[in-house]
């Protein structure tokens, strides 16, 4: 009998793997802080082939993203399963010329989200990720897409604040493609523990994000605070911001079906 | 120097309290399913003065709501402490003639949630629960308000499901208050434990929740499941369907900065 | 139908109440910190009737908990409902001349045991908690009681650190009613919602913990060390450690049957 | 500048990454079920080369097991990170003619003991799982490692309890190598996603696991109950048990280094 799942455990019937085959379908509500790290430390967490961007100067993205998720079986009527809440880190880079982001950090709620995270290079780990929704029912606390209207982010793992985020709403923005245009790039990677291949890594690849029918919708931009405190057994906070730039508010849509390799270190 | 809080821990600063004077402010999106249950079952939680209704026949609703809180100090941007998750039964009943709804069981995901709501009369517990979102960026992923949508929604607490809902959406519903119009009731209680007072319980109250500028909005119904399985450890399947009528996903929101008491039965 | 339950949810069948009738058995391992803290601070949170213990001159236990809890129903085997971990704040004071141990912080990850710590005094709070704990099978992860053993701790709330503290055992203590002999007093508070009462707590009494079959076993002491950081959202910094004492390492079992209630304040 | 970590996130620092090189050290208290599923349908579990153990008749095992783990930096000491709990089954099967077993599913609370999990071939997913501890303290709550004694096991995920046991102890067992003596082989797997290689996994192995200093100690046997109850998203139930054997409650320690290779599925 064949086995079933796009990652493990792998079964005849396929409903116990973390993750089936793409397509795989996501739907979103994203606060995106803009900030400038310190360029070296951005510059030590890139692999190689990347390089940092030098008209950047340190700028990168701190995202919290509330997620929806479905594949082919209506996953998005098990909302305990596959709704989950992401945080990340993307920096800007350059790769053969060309400005991409690159993703050192990210954390999310769920594992299914981490299998699949893995099998594309988001280094995800655990964390419990919160962000200020919008309610359509009128409220002090409905927090609506109008101007002054407040959000707030952050994110924790093992009982440490990892990051916290405010904005307020200001404008909208008209062409979200001005500020949101770099593919993004990972590292796949997948360690041997072998002794003698510890240092052989089988999967070690510099990838790019494909997103089909990717959607940015209801684009806000404001006033933005972010905060990256430094705690014990975390390295995330050698990019902390050294300023803050805007606060943008969106939802995003995309679907996965493949994944670019742009490198392959293991062989080297 | 004065302590602070509404609810414990009192401290001088009046930070550390689980829950502030009022005004409270919630904003919250909510699937609720009607369904008929056994009577005797429903006749059976109902304290005293309290009568089924006997036009009902054993209707109830099973709620599931995601909210957003807020008092008079922006809390809504911290959302790792005031955004929280709540499912409940209500159960239709008459009180001095009246129609009204009890709510016998309550599971929310928050501790400040918890203590507002015990000082209320809700029996709230702890649980985890979801609801599938409408997203905004059109996907497979989405959920959009609109015919056809499907959503889903589960509790459970201590690693058992209590509760699993899913829901087609078919129409919107013009005129809400024909569905949604019976006042809330509850039994706040509060026990003694000095052993010679053990039945004697300080607070023991039928109250009503006053729910100051009610907004329902963006409500649709449509096919409904539902199912309460029976499980170690609750009673809540006892007033599992019997029957399950349309579903319902809304937006509502309110404020809270007092509360009825309907009777007093510690004193009896 | 008699409804049944010491705690809501009361039903006729008793199941899905929070808290049964005592007694209550509990049984733990505890690490526990000897500090000093601004007197002022702590002269600052106790309830009238409760002074300052001059000769304590702000001395305080921080204390980590792993409970195991049973009533009769064989609970302890159900460990996902009645199995839960804790930390608290016990500051030194004096009631009508007599030294004393009062409550001002407790957080615990159960709601069960928040239910019946409430109806105690007990200000619960939810939280992450977690101590290295002691393993018979020998390795380097064991952390047995021994001397040179290491023992870490912590508690978090909603993605904040409240507290972290480390022990090193160093020797075993022969007679620990020296260190651990004064009674717990607490404020047992339930509040008033409706308006026009809501500075009339229906309870409010100055109240002492009662534990029969108290066992304490194992007692090591050593070195340790106490952090409680300044987080948004709680006071309890306040009383963070200007100076650390010891620390210790125990066993720690008793029963619940009763409550001494030392003063009403309710009426005044 | 190096980047450092056995598994992502690579950073220069190596803190952040979810697993450092190891030796790895743990140390556990287990409660093991014997228990007899159909043999068919784990034989549709195992992986080429692996046969069913036809003197097995179905025969498997299904572990509780908190863990407390360290390598080389005190990591005992932070058991926020580093404590966590998991569950797997363990099915009978025949490698080369050897007797081993084959471990199917497993589920762990941690994201660190995933992340070398899966580098062992561990199938790990995220659950949340208890188990009745012993504590020293003598108390109705304690649990004492004595004959009679009652011990309690779950494991749920997403909300929906997966397997829950009991067991009653019985005897010590003199000698636990006549119970515990078979290597533990599993399928380490890691996908690719670039769409033309989705069918090409590029880790796909046999492997078995090596456990230095193994150490199994208080090893008790007595009656027991299992029950892997079929819930939706799951495979597990297709190896409930038929049949349920003895019940074990003992300590296990050992230290990783290393891992065997069997075979390499991935080139054929």
């Amino acid at each position: 009998m064949t086995l079933k799942g796009f990652s493990v455990p792998l079964t005849p019937q396929g409903r116990s793997a973390l993750a089936t085959l793409p397509p795989w379908h996501y739907s979103s509500d994203c606060i995106a802080i803009e900030y400038w790290a310190d360029p070296g430390a951005i510059a030590a967490l890139l692999p190689p082939g990347v390089a940092p961007d030098q008209k950047s100067a340190g700028r990168a993205f701190f995202w919290f993203l509330d997620w929806q998720f479905t594949a082919s079986n209506d996953e998005l009527t098990d909302p305990a399963r596959y709704q989950y809440r992401e945080a990340f880190a993307l920096v800007e880079a350059v790769f053969e010329g060309k400005p991409v982001n690159y993703c050192p950090y990210i954390f999310v709620d769920n594992d299914a989200a981490m299998a699949r995270g893995w099998a594309q290079g988001f280094p995800k780990k655990l964390g419990s990720i919160y962000q200020t929704r919008t309610f359509s029912a009128p409220s002090l606390a409905a927090a609506p897409l109008a101007k002054g209207s407040r959000f707030g982010a952050s994110v924790a793992a093992h009982g440490e604040r990892l990051a916290t985020a405010r904005i307020q709403l200001e404008e909208k923005v008209a062409d979200p493609a001005k500020v949101f245009n770099r593919p993004t790039t990972m590292r796949r990677y997948f360690p041997q523990l072998a002794a003698e291949r510890q240092s052989k890594p089988p999967v070690d690849e510099l990838t790019m994000s494909l997103t089909d029918n990717l959607a940015i919708v209801d684009v806000w931009a404001g006033a933005a605070e972010l905060r990256i405190p430094e705690v014990p057994g975390e390295d995330m906070h050698l990019i902390a911001p050294l300023r803050v730039g805007r606060g943008y508010r969106l939802g995003m849509a995309y679907s996965v079906t493949d994944l670019r390799i742009l490198k392959n270190y293991a062989g080297q």
